[in-house]
């Protein structure tokens, strides 16, 4: 009698994150003995720092096994704090910082400040966790599309379109995935201003931020807003997503909700793997430098390789490692022409639909990977748009 | 203007983990510069089989620190299945079996399984995780609760009880936390088959059955029911919590919703951790029987301890590593004992309220901790009782 079997509306809500699916599909293809080239997760092949792994790998040698606090260990609170105060020219402390997965953090601040049926906004082309948490929640996500022709920019008409919604909750995310633009200043502060007048929370995804390299990133953090949350990950920042670590900055009665959030939902977070990531923050400048440099070369190198087929319209990305393409010139919608780029030709990627609905034109690239799977899935990706 | 923060509903019915809290009190006077006995958190202090260790370190050396699947490793959930297949008598395949922390099992089939106002049964005491999830999520909790004369055993009333409140969903623990009963086959199976009759969804908290010692622990996982999930930990049975690993087993199409579930939330676990625990598993019989010597000693050793005081009533556990003390003869409730136990003998327990609302005249204690603390802190207990 599984035919009856009947879900909660949350349960039915559930869409997942695409780029796990393709993921999943193509590690079946491998799995019956075929290469696939990697290009649909921002899952960086880049080194981690040594002394990050020696650190995680002491604590487990040193049997650090237990739990910790649910708000995350002290010692890596108290880090990013000290991190953070560094640059942002207030005071911040370990009240208001929250060790979680930064997937998490997305599920989490929707879940904490949004009930069923409340208004959200995404500036679009948006990461894919956004829409599967405001789905899960069962929230109305309203859309506000940057455009390719300004280089996906936060224009000041897209400001005051997302402010005019009125939304209980607004996400932004500069730099950017998939886009990788990195947002106008100005402009990023007139919405963060103008949400905390009008009440509205703001997340403000910096996971990219500091892989900046194309435009000087400028953080949310140095403004003190009771209802905005500042997030981040060690995932990207330290080429490590599988240490599933983030962090939020946020007023102390936020965090506070955050902290119990974590405790009602995963207790805590690994000791080791978070001491780790306190042993890396000694060395977050001189190796997101390293990453930097080589975002850039593979930037530049994929934007030459990709100029080869008048059928892919983008721009270089200036942060991360992520090319939203549009694809509308090559006849196929986004699914077609990611199910056949993995079939045919071996190579994985992630459709535009999972950015937005509406955005069956474009496919997301991902660069970060090993450089065979880069190299040789970006010349497949440019073979097939021309063969069609 | 922080006074006009305003939360989501779930975000207001936040309560999390009680002991957690405990910990943090702990903590802070450990900052001050004193000595705390723990006795509030199943934190085990033994020493976690070496192979475990050791892949974990290998496969962090390997750099197995990208992305993976959501549902979880293929390597561990096919382990998983294939030690089922060998005891439940019947087919489990890597379809069955999604890997998640434990404590984000119990939200995420609640979550999947019951709309806000739903009714759910908890035989109580029950797990905080629980009643933390429930009302988070907006459910309606009916106890039934399970008497110290007749070892806190599921008894042939309680299941009645529990079937005629027709909820949406039953949350079963044998062995129990925190009364380390194990339950009477006859009644969890009656349970389990009632429960598929009428459409309730059962889940079977199964994560303290391997370290079983005094009676012989029974799994529902022999019963293929479509509603049915059996979940398990290997915080407990390895001595890792920190690992943060644990998983169930379920029809397929549950359990894909499991994963999809996984994919919203955190996106996916770590490797490395996840390859520990496929090489632990190849030491779970020895390992766990070295966990069930362990626990018969401590109990023989905590339970005469015990008996010194009159004003403690209790069973002795037949599984596991909690003692659930009837403190009502000390005159004090379990938030004042508590506190004064913290406070003036530096010792931490967990309040029997958080295993349900009206056990204030109950504590746990923990006595799988380092041997100093459980020594020191149960003779702390003792004295308290015996002072008031």
């Amino acid at each position: 009698m599984t035919e009856d079997l009947k879900f909660s509306a949350r349960g039915r809500a559930l869409v997942g994150q695409k780029m796990f699916a393709v993921l999943e599909q193509a590690r079946r293809i491998e799995t019956a003995g075929e290469k696939v080239y990697h290009l649909e997760l921002g899952n960086p092949r880049l080194a981690p720092h040594p002394a990050m792994l020696s650190r995680t790998v002491q604590a487990l040698v040193e049997r650090e096994v237990g739990y910790t606090q649910s708000a995350g260990h002290p010692s890596l609170r108290q880090a990013i704090a000290d991190l953070r105060a560094r640059t942002w020219g207030h005071t911040v402390t370990e009240a208001n910082v929250v060790i979680s997965p930064a997937n998490l953090i997305i599920s989490q601040f929707l879940d904490l400040v949004c009930d069923p049926g409340d208004r959200v906004v995404f500036f679009t082309p948006a990461f894919p966790s956004y829409w599967a948490a405001a789905i899960h929640i069962g929230l109305k996500v309203e859309s506000v599309p940057l455009d390719l022709a300004t280089g996906y920019d936060l224009s000041d008409d897209a400001v005051d379109r997302a402010l005019a919604l009125a939304p209980k909750a607004i996400i932004v995310n500069s730099a950017n995935n998939p886009t990788g633009a990195v947002y106008d200043r100005a402009q990023l502060e007139r919405l963060a201003v103008e949400c905390d007048r009008r009440g509205i929370w703001l997340l403000s995804d910096e996971t990219y931020g500091e892989i900046s390299f194309g435009r000087p990133f400028h953080t949310l953090g140095g403004l003190e807003l009771p209802r905005l949350v500042v997030m981040s990950s060690f995932s990207k920042l330290f080429s490590v997503p599988g240490y599933r670590i983030g962090f939020l900055i946020a007023h102390p009665k936020v965090a506070e909700k955050f902290a119990l959030s974590v405790s009602t939902l995963i207790s805590c977070l690994p000791i080791f793997t978070q001491l780790g990531c306190v042993a890396a923050l000694d060395h977050l400048d001189k190796y997101t430098e390293e990453v930097r440099h080589h975002c850039t070369v593979m930037t530049d190198w994929c934007s030459e390789a990709l100029r080869k087929s008048q059928r892919l319209a983008f721009v270089p990305p200036k942060a991360g490692f992520y090319f939203f393409l549009d694809i509308s010139a090559c006849g196929l919608d986004d699914l077609s022409f990611s199910s056949m780029l993995l079939e045919r030709h071996q190579t994985a990627v992630t459709p535009g639909s999972s950015f937005s609905p509406d955005m069956t034109g474009h496919i997301r690239i991902a660069t970060c990977g090993a450089a065979l799977d880069v190299h040789e899935g970006v010349r497949r990706v440019v073979a097939l748009a021309e063969s069609l």
